[in-house]
């Protein structure tokens, strides 16, 4: 990989990147997070995608806990070069609620309304002793 | 609108929520922006897509220059509260360079790659004097 090519991506002042992850093959949005320059440099590397956990402050390996990876299957850049869209092959659930999707809320006249149900028991998904 | 529906939501420090649109009924991922709590109020009031810009720091109703507006079709949430996700009708094309989305250049191997063409002149775009 020449790393020239993450000259492409403006981060944002924290030195990060937000990051859209949509399946590749039904097109559903799972989820949104965040990368700086070494997890985009992983991501694709590796094929795995690789995030940064602004929460932990450090690398976070999509499945790592709860072995719901994410493979790469191609990243783009928006036209401002301050987003990310990794078109990838979700294992399991992305969510850690246990649903596939992390957009299961609907905001309408009715209210907050979810729209989407629990797959996995999250209990299942972060009870692993490997 | 109840405005309680927008404590569900998580503004960062600056009073700002990253929001995803994506066409509704062939899934692409559009174009991602941002959306402070009126902009958020006043597209579920009005079903037109309306963001804050940030380069502008003022509300920017989506096609007002252009004329490429969005209707919502649907607002949703994602499980940290921090991210939306719209799902919209975009009349003719998100990006200001004319194309359908704005991610349309593939990082991999080969480098940065254009991977989807011009519909619209950008000077047909902006050259309005309505």
């Amino acid at each position: 990989m020449d790393e020239t090519l993450l000259d492409n991506i403006a981060f944002n002042a924290d030195g990060l990147v937000p990051v859209i992850a949509q399946q590749h093959d039904t097109s559903e949005v799972l989820m949104m997070a965040w990368m700086n320059r070494d997890a985009v440099m992983e991501t694709l590397d590796t094929g795995r995608l690789c995030y940064y956990s602004r929460s932990r402050a450090r690398p976070w390996r999509k499945g790592e806990s709860s072995g719901q990876v994410q493979s790469l299957i191609e990243l783009r850049l928006d036209c401002d070069g301050d987003t990310l869209l990794a078109l990838v092959d979700q294992t399991g659930v992305a969510c850690h609620t246990g649903r596939r999707s992390c957009f299961f809320t609907a905001l309408g006249a009715a209210g907050a309304r979810e729209i989407a149900p629990v797959l996995v028991s999250p209990d299942t998904l972060y009870d692993r002793s490997d």
